[in-house]
C-alpha cells in the first residue's frame, strides 16, 4: 500500500519470538525493505540470523534489512541536535528517514549556549528543504532555528536531562509554545515519526 | 524579508491604541497586507478607523488590511473539524492560510462518534496537499485521519470540553501519542501556527 | 455470598508463603474456583505444589485453580485491542471474564492506524453484548468502537507508550473525553477490573 | 438510526440562534422527542418560541422537547448522591435517563460522612438494574455502594469542592482506583454520559 | 531535649558505616532508646554488631536499640488499615508509636470494598483516643471511619496500587478532600510521621 | 449525637432559599447553636431575617446562630497565620473552634521572612494545647513552628500568592514534605476542618 | 534594617482601609521611600490622598511614596523582555530596581523569534552588571542571553501565552532547565523579586 | 573564552570512550583546569589512565584534572545544606566552585526541624559574599536563612525524600514561591549551575 516505504515493526514489547514470526512473515509476503525501530542488539541478532540482508545501525538502535537500495531526493532533510546526548535520537529520525528514500544531513551540537556555532551554519538549514530539530532540556533550539529560517520545521523535545526536565516535558512544552510560527512537534524522543512527516514534505 | 506574507499582530495583551500605533506604522512602512489575529469587534473597529481596505473574519477572530489581491495556489489545504465547537479555530487556521496565498478546502464536523461522515469524504482527504486536523476533547480525529491518508497532517487540539479535557490538554496528548506517524502538532487552539506550517509545506 | 464468582487474589506485594497460606485457606474454606491476578511464574508454581488443579495463563498473567467446570453464557463479551502490546491487559480480562463465566470473542490489533481492519470487524462488534476496548497510546480505539455500535463498551487504558503517553495517562484522558458516548472507564492497565464490570452487564 | 432514543443537542458554545436553527431541522426532519443537555434558561426560551412541547428541568440544565410519551422499563436505574451540591449532575443523569425510556429512582444525600444514612437504604440499591453513582470531593461513595451491592455501577466524578478537590480530579481518581471492582467511570460531571451508558446496561 | 523518646535515624540515603558512626555516637551520648527506621536488614546487621539490644521488626523495617523498658499509656492508639499491601506502613506507626511509649491496638484488612468487616469493629474504633487510618488507592477508609467515630483521626495514604494510583496521589488527595471533618493527613507512606502526630495526641 | 457541638451548614452552591429551608428546618428540630460557614454578607441577611440570634464574623466569612452561650476551655488552640492574607483562613479557624467550645489565642503575621517576631514569641506556642498553622506560598512556618515546639500542630495551606504557588499547592506540599515530624494536614484554605480536628484534640 | 531600601507593601488582598493605615503608619514611623507594589490605580488614588508624595509608575503597576531622591549606582541592571507583553512584568522589575537605588537600562522586545534584533545588542548586554531575563511562552531568551554573556542572569518567566504555555509554567521549566549555566529564576511574573535579587549583585 | 574558568564535561549520557576523547582533546588543545561532573568511579579511572593529574572529589562525584593551582577570593561563598543526605549536592557546588576561584566555606545539617543550630551560626551566613542554600523535602531552609541575611542566595532543591516530596518538586516549588525576596533558584539537584551563579556574584 504505502508504496516506496519500508515496512515497520516497533521493538519493544515484543519477545524475539514474536519479532522473528513478524519479520518471517514480511519475508514471505514482499520484497522491500524491512525497519525495526527500537531494536536493541539481541533483536538485531535475531533477524541476521534469517536473513544476511540485516544492518544495524546502533547509534540509531534500528535494524533494517536491506532488499533494494534505497532511493534518495534531491532534496535533502537537516537533522539538527542541540547537544551530543540527542544524537541517538537524531540519528533514528536521520536513518529513518534514509531507509524511507531521503537524501539526509546532519548538524549535531548546535545549543543555544554556544550560539555562535549554530550562527555559522545559516546556510546549510536554509538550503534544507525541512528540519528536524532534536533538543532536550529547555527545547530552546527550534525557536532558534525557527527564527533563523522560514523552513518546515519538525521539532523533536528529547528525554535528556535531569530535575526539571521531567524526562522530556519541558523541551516538549517549549516547542509547542515557540514564539517562532510553524513547528510542528512530535512526540518526546520520538525520531522515527519525526522522519515519517519530514519524508511526507520532502517528497513533495 | 518573509516576502509575499502579511505582516502579524497577536491582538491580546495590547491596547487599543498601541494596535493602532503598530498598524498605522506597518501602513507608512509597506505595502502588503496585514493580519491581526485573536482580535475581538473593537480591535477591527479600530483598524477600521485608520483604514477602509480593513475587513473582519468574525468567526476567524482575524483582521486583515487587504491591500492586495490574496494569491492562491493549484494545491489546496484541508481543514478538518470533528465538531461545531471547533470551528474558530479552523476559521482563524482557514483564514490565515488563505491570507497567506493558499487555496483553501473546509470539511467540518465530521468527528469519529459519526464515522460515517468522515469515511464518505476520503476523496477529498487524498486530493489534499496538507491537512490541518482540528479536534477537541481526547483529539482522536488527527489519528483516524492519519489512518486513512498518507499526505502530511497538522494536528490543532482545541481547548472544547470540560473535565477531564483539562481545557485542551487531552486533546494535545492523544495528537502527540497518535498511532499513527508522521503528524505533527501545534499548540492548543493555535490555528494560526498550524496555518503557518501547513503553509509552509502547500508551498513547497 | 457472590455465587457462582471464583475467589480472587491480587498477588503483588504479597510473599509467595503469604499467597501459599492464603490459597491453602481457600482450599479448605470452600469448593469454588481461585484466581490469582497479576501472578507471575513463581506464584503459579507455590499454587501447583499445594493443588494440581492450578493452571497458568501465561500472556494474561493468571493463574486459576479450576476446581468446578467455567460455566459459560450465549451472549458473549468481546474483547479488543488496539495494537499488539495491549494483548496481556486484554488477555487478563478475558481470562477473568471466562473464570467468571461467560463466553468471550477476542478482535486484536484493530487500531485506527489501519482502520479498515476495524471496519471489516463490524459484525462481530454488534452482536456482541457488551464490549471491552483496550488500547494505549490516545485510547481512539474507544470512540471509534463507539462511533461503530450502540452496545455498552467498558475502556481500558494501557500503559503502552513511552513519552506523552505518560503511562497510560493519555489513553485515560482519551477514553473519559471520547466523544462517544456510553463509554465506561476503569483503571490504567485493569483487565481484572473491566471483565468484572463486564461480566455483571453480559450477565444481566 | 438511535431507535426510541432522543435527538441530543449539548447546548455550550452553540449561539442562540445556531440552537434555533438545530431545533427547527430536527422538528422538520423527524417526529421524535429532542434533548439540549447543559441548557440554561435563554436556550429554553429559545426553543420553547419554536415549539410548545418544550419543557424545562431546570435543576437538570435539560430542555426536552416532548414530542412522544417517554417509554418505560420495569427494571430501574438508581442515582445516588453523596452531598446536596451533587444534585444538578444527578438530576442530568435522571433526566436524560428518563428521556430516554427508563424507570429512574433516587437516593440523594447520602455520603459517607453519615453512612448510617446510606446503610438504611441498601435494599432499593440492591433492586436496581445499574446504578449512577454521582459524588465530588474524594469520591468514596462509589466505593462504599461497590463493597454493598453486585449491581453494575457507573460513577460520575464531580466538580464540588475546593483546594485539593482539583474541580473533579480527586473524585474521578479516587473512583478509577476504587477498591472495589466493576465500576466504570465517567467524565467529571458528565451525567448526560453516565445515563447513557446506565440506559444501555438497562435495557439489556 | 524531647524527653522519654528515643532518638531517631531515616536510614536510606546514610551508608553502613554513617549509621555505624551515628549509633556508636548516640551509645556514648546518651541512655535512651534509638529507633532507626526504614532499615534494611543490613542496617540491622551493622546495628547488632555493634549492640546486642538491637531488635529488628521485620516488617516494620524498624530497628530499635532497646535500652529501657517501653513505656506505655492506658488510652490507646489504633492503627487500620485497608488492605494487606498497607500493613508494612501501618507496622511502621505501630511500632514507632510503641517505643515511643504509647499503648497501640491494630486493626487490619478492614477496607471498604467488604465494609461489614468494618461495622463490625466499630467498638475498638470508637474506644481508642486516636485512630491512624493507612491506606491506598481511593483512600476511602478515612472517610468511612470518619463518618463511624468522632476520634482525631491521622490518615497515612500509601504508594499502594497502579496506574492511577499515581504512587499514593490519589489516596492522598481522597484523604485531604475527606468528606469527614476533621482529618490530619502526612505524607505519603509516612507511618512515622502519623506515629509521631498520634504520640502526641494520645498523651494529651 | 455530636454533642456541644453547633450543626453545621456548608453555604457554597446552595441558594438562599435553599439555606433559609435547612436553618428553618434545624431550629425546629433542636436547640443548639448553628454554624454556617463560607458564608457571604447575603447568607447572614437571609439567616438575620429568619433569627435575630444570627450574628456574622465578616473576616470569618461565618454566621452562627447563637442559642446558647459557647462553652470554653482552660487549655487553648493557638492560630498562627505567616501573613496578613492569611487572616480570612485563620479566622474561619479560629470561630469554628471558638464556637465548637474552645478557647483560642492568636499570633499573626509572623512568617520565617521576618524570623524574630516568630522567635520572640515561643513562650505562647509551647503553653498552647494544640497549634493551628495557617500559610500560603512555601508554608515554611509549619516548618519552623514544629521545630520550636513538641505540640501537635494541624497546618492550613492557603491559596495566597500567585504563578507557582498553583493555588496553594506549593504549600500543601511544603507541609506535607515538612522536615518537622507530627504535622497533620488539611486541605488547602480548611480552617473549618483544621478547627475540627483541632477541637477534638483539645478537649481529649 | 534594611538600609536604604524602601518598605514595601504587597496590595493584593489588602483592601484600601488596610492600605491606608498601614501607609499612614509607615509615615508615621520613618522617613525613608514606600513602595506599593501589584497596586491598581485605586491604591494610588487611596495613597495619593494621604500624601502628596505618590508618584504612580502604571505600566509597572507600582506606586512609591517618593520622601528622598533614589540613589543609584555606577554600573547597571539591564531589564531585557521577549515581546510586548513582557513589559509590565519588565517594568514592575526596572522601578522596583530603580526604588532601590540602581542604575537600570531597558532593552524591550527582543526575542528570539527574530534573533538578529538580539545579536545587534550584545554590547548593552555585556556592559551591565547583572541582567534580568523576563520572557513568557518557552522562554528561550535566557538560554539565548546566557550563551551571549559571562554576566550573573535572574531569569523571569511571565504568564503571557495561552493552550501549553500553562499559564507560565513552560517558561519556567524552560529556564529551570536552561542549557546556559548561571541563570537564577525567580517565581512566574515576579518582576519584583527579580529585582531584589538583581540590586543585591548590583550593589556588592 | 571563559578565562580562568575550567573546561567542563558533563558525563552523564557519555560512553568511556567518548570521555577518553574529549579529555584527550582538551589537553592537547589547551593548559587549564578540567573538571568532569556527575561522574562515577568508571569515569574517573578513565580519566586517570590518561592524565596523573586527575583527582576524583568522591562525595561531589567530579573529577578534576588539575594542571594549575585553583585560584582563590577573599570572599567566600557560603554552601548550606538542611540534612545529611542533601550533601552530594552540595559538595558538587562547593567543589565546582572551589575549581572555579572562589573560597567556598560549608554549613551542613543546620535544617528547620532544628532551628537553633542554624541561629547559632548567623555570623557565617552574614560575612558570605553570596550563598548556596541546598535543601530537599519542603525546602524551607531556604526562606528561613532569606530571613536571616540580606546577601543574595542560590536556592537548589534536591531530590531527598520520598511521597510529596515528588523528586524535588516540592522543594522546587517551596524555594521559587519563598516569601523571602531575592532569592534565585536552578534545577533540582543542580550543585554544577548553583557554583556557577554564585561564582559569578561572587567575583564581582
Ligand atoms: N452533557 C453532555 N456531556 C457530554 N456529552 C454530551 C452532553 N450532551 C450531549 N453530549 C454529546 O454531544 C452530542 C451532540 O453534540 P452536538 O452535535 O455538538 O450538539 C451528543 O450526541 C452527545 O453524544
Ligand atoms: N520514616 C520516616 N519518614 C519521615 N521522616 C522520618 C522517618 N524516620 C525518621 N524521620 C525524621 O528524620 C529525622 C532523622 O533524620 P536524620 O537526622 O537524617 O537521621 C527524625 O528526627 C525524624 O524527624
Ligand atoms: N510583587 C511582589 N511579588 C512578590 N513579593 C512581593 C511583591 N511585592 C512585595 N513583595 C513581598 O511582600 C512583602 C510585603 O508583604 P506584606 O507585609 O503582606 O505587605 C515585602 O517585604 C516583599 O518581600
Ligand atoms: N552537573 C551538571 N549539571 C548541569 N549542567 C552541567 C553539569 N555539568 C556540566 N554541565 C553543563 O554541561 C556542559 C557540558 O556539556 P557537554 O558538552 O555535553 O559535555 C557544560 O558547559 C555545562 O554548562
Ligand atoms: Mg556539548
Ligand atoms: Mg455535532
Ligand atoms: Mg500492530
Ligand atoms: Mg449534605
Ligand atoms: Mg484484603
Ligand atoms: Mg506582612
Ligand atoms: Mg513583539
Ligand atoms: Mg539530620
Amino acid at each position: 500500500l504505502r508504496n516506496g516505504y519500508p515496512e515497520v515493526i516497533y521493538s519493544p514489547g515484543k519477545t524475539l519470538n514474536q519479532i522473528k514470526g513478524i519479520v518471517e512473515n514480511m519475508l514471505a509476503r514482499s520484497t522491500g525493505n524491512i525497519l525495526a525501530s527500537r531494536a536493541e542488539r539481541d533483536v538485531f541478532d535475531t533477524i541476521k540470523s534469517i536473513t544476511p540482508d540485516a544492518i544495524y545501525y546502533e547509534e540509531a538502535r534500528s535494524v533494517v534489512v536491506k532488499r533494494e537500495e534505497y532511493k534518495t531526493t534531491d532534496d535533502y532533510i537537516l537533522v539538527v541536535t542541540a547537544g551530543t546526548s540527542d544524537i541517538p535520537v537524531a540519528e533514528e529520525a536521520a536513518v529513518t528517514a534514509m531507509v524511507m528514500g531521503n537524501q539526509v544531513k546532519r548538524l549535531y551540537d548546535v545549543g543555544v549556549a554556544g550560539i555562535h556555532r549554530l550562527l555559522g551554519n545559516v546556510p546549510i538549514i536554509n538550503h534544507a528543504k525541512v528540519i528536524i530539530v532534536v533538543a532536550g532540556m529547555e527545547g530552546a533550539l527550534a525557536s532558534v532555528v525557527g527564527g533563523l529560517t522560514d523552513k518546515p520545521i519538525v521539532a523533536v523535545p528529547t528525554s535528556i536531562g535531569y530535575g526539571a526536565s521531567f524526562g522530556g516535558i519541558s523541551a516538549l512544552l517549549g516547542m509547542l509554545t515557540s514564539c517562532a510560527s510553524g513547528i510542528g512537534v512530535v512526540n518526546i524522543d520520538n525520531g522515527f515519526g519525526a522522519a515519517c512527516m519530514a519524508s511526507k514534505i520532502n517528497k513533495l
